[in-house]
């Protein structure tokens, strides 16, 4: 008697786990970090390696495409049935820098296994997200017995996520091409919690600036010149401050125009999620809630655009003190945006906002870095049902609907080929994204390698129902 | 025919010039700077060197005195006349911290003369006034013929000023009965311009602290977290702004408790003073006034007290960005105090103030550094007379009278002494104290020692005038 298909896909998983752990692992000692220059060569190595090992995989096209930065990884792995529809999958093979010194217990490039959790840098943000479709495929092939996958399948791993996808969106439109799809699976997002699959229906745009401030042309004597000429700390400072209103409100004016508001439905669907604030706080490692009045916490972080100053400096920051008033200060901020807010005009908006803030006798300049739009799929998409679907399968319960409060390039995606984007992730709040002691729940690593074994086959058959 | 004392005393100081400017250099190569613990080396060496170089110019003692910090160089020069009064000199042999990458345009320790200046971290602050009292008193004996100082002459030179001066209190209040003095000659402060020789009469106290403030116990993700728990890079940057009100007075409640107001006839002498307020501003490498309303600049960085940051740092402060909630932030601040303000009753303020302000969720300490008391002599006391006659003798010039910004222990020789504290300082506003390139002026580095050459005698003639 034959296996049931999730019965052989399950054991096709058991028998080449180990072997998928140490590959994973061995990517994961890559430490690529693309927003410092000097980890431009392992960014490299790491999209050789991810190369090479799809090739090993079974992809018959495995290619390292350039950038003006980082490179990305592409390949293919087309379906014999020429009528199946093509599916590209998007992850990123770079990584948030990461340093023992900032809390980790043990090294951030040297994975370990503690209590069936795999802790390293990367491990959920995003290199084990993408590397599950690896052996998924192989699942996917294996108990179903076909020799190449029921849909045409693409992979599209790029090498500066993390740095704000800089030259991603062009990437896209030069190879438009060879990336169209039918669909797009963003691989790069998490699920509600262990308990409880869900697919993410969309994420927050995001908008990064660092402003600089000038005072003195020199720090100088806090007792000889103190009291008598502007202090660009105390300038950043106040920038930062005036940032929001009394209501948590960002007080930047135009800053929510276009802003699409919740529907009572999804205000009520998010409602209805088992949300433990308690433990959310704990998960946060924060100590209070805080944020735009009149919203749930889980709407301010799916639904509300936010801003927060992600760094401040200026002036001595050394053990003892040092009598100064010093010469520059310096703020780095970042934008959550959502659907219906443009980039470029919340960058007009934060520029006119500041110049209107900052003292006589400051100067100030304003760096932004690429922006990443938002996105949003309709709740009622029928790819969405086939996604849902194959979670449900692999997690032995129903899925429910969230959004997701980081973001990703997958707007581009959606804008320039013309796609609906579906989100597939496993990871968890705890993961510690961007964090010390970043970590994957082993369990939940190989429920998404069989989520991707089961969805390119549920997504064939029912690729009809998608208008 | 015999040389005039001020030709003697001219002559003298050019025949031993040279030697005298090898000898601080040689001083100013050794980065005694206190606030830098791994330099706590450099300033023993340097007190060492120090009490070795007095011993040779001819005090009969000279002692490195310990402290629970930095030790402190105490020499002593007996007159031979039995009832001159007892002179204390104070001043410091510890220095600011410095780094090349500063913006300095050659190596902070390592003293060199360009355009008649010497430019080295300490050359203004406060080295070069210490050592000019070592030429000073020389040229002193060799024009009068005198086998002995006119005065009991004492130095006294700390090594913690720069950090605060944390031990000196202790360290004055434990030697009392051998500081004993009638009148202290401090030498640490400056005069109005290369062309308008002023005596100081009074010094702003100084209290400062780091407030750091803790949010989530690791950094977190901000799209994940991001609007709806607090960042304590906010609460940081709220501290700052909430610090002084529209008319730039500070905010701090009680903070002006007991501040001795400024009299008409200060304000009149002040507003005399040939002051450039564009010269100043050129001197303050700023671009624009700014300060507490209803004041002058004089007003404002000589009688009024201030709050200042001096530093503030959290989150990522790196090359690129890093969409993070920092777990911690911190401001360092500094606060200049004036005659009637009280450090102790400054504290409470501001950690009342703080615990205010910082928000739920924040948790906040407070460290408060040792502070400095403020200082101020009576206009009309006949010692300042006889410094300004001496100055006006070395200068050619009449002396007027003026404030000094920053801050120095005078006021614990005051109060524990018990004896009026006077100030001889010939540095000039563009010497770049704190700054990187920090200079003194030769020519005025030499009158200087002129000023003392001429101080013992006048003094001592006319002690009986002081009451």
């Amino acid at each position: 008697m034959s296996q049931t298909p999730d019965k052989a896909v399950r054991t096709y998983i058991e028998q080449h786990r180990a072997a998928f752990l140490d590959d994973l692992a061995e990517w994961l000692r890559i430490p690529s970090v693309s927003a410092q220059p000097d980890h431009a060569p392992d960014v490299r190595r790491s999209a050789d390696w991810l190369a090479a090992k799809l090739q090993e995989t079974g992809f018959s096209v495995a290619e390292v495409w350039e950038t003006a930065g980082a490179p990305a990884v592409y390949a293919e792995w087309p379906s014999d049935d020429p009528g199946a529809p093509t599916v590209l999958v998007y992850g990123h093979h770079d990584v948030q820098p990461a340093a023992r010194e900032d809390g980790w217990d043990t090294e951030p490039f040297e994975p370990v296994v503690r209590d069936g959790r795999l802790h390293a840098r990367g491990a959920a943000d995003d290199k084990g997200q993408v590397f599950f479709h690896t052996l998924g495929v192989r699942a996917h092939l294996a108990a179903t017995g076909r020799t190449s996958p029921a849909v045409h399948l693409k992979l599209l791993i790029e090498g500066e996520e993390e740095s704000g996808s800089p030259h991603f969106r062009q990437l896209v439109e030069e190879h438009a091409d060879r990336l169209a799809a039918d669909a797009v699976i963003v691989s790069d997002t998490g699920m509600w919690s262990e308990d409880t699959p869900t697919v993410c229906t969309g994420m927050r745009g995001l908008a990064e600036c660092e402003i600089r401030l000038y005072g003195p042309d020199q720090d100088i004597h806090s007792g000889s010149f103190g009291g008598a000429v502007p202090n660009p700390a105390t300038a950043a400072a106040r920038l930062v401050a005036a940032l929001h209103d009394e209501q948590g409100r960002v007080a930047v004016p135009g800053f929510y125009d276009g802003v699409v508001e919740l529907t009572d439905r999804e205000r009520e669907l998010f409602a209805e999620l088992p949300f433990d604030e308690q433990q959310w706080l704990r998960t946060a490692r924060s100590h209070a809630l805080h944020g735009e009045a009149g919203y749930t916490t889980l709407e301010r972080i799916w639904a509300r655009p936010t801003a927060e100053v992600n760094g401040i400096g200026g002036g001595y920051q050394g053990p003892g003190s040092k009598t100064i008033i010093p010469s520059t200060a310096m703020v780095k901020l970042s934008f959550r945006l959502v659907a219906g807010q443009d980039p470029d005009h919340i960058e007009k908006a934060v520029r006119a906002w500041a110049a209107d803030q900052v003292p006589a006798g400051i100067r100030h300049e304003i760096v932004f870095g690429s922006a990443t739009r938002p996105c949003l799929t309709p709740l009622d998409h029928p790819a969405l049902q086939s996604l849902a679907r194959s979670m449900s399968r692999a997690f032995a319960s129903p899925v429910r609907f969230t959004r997701e409060g980081g973001s990703g390039p997958a707007a581009d995606l959606q804008e320039v080929l013309g796609a609906p984007v579906l989100f597939l992730g496993i990871s968890v709040p705890s993961d510690g994204w961007h964090a010390p002691n970043e970590k994957v729940e082993l369990d939940l690593l190989l429920k998404g390698v069989e989520t991707s074994a089961y969805l390119w086959g549920d997504l064939a058959a029912h690729w009809r129902d998608v208008p």
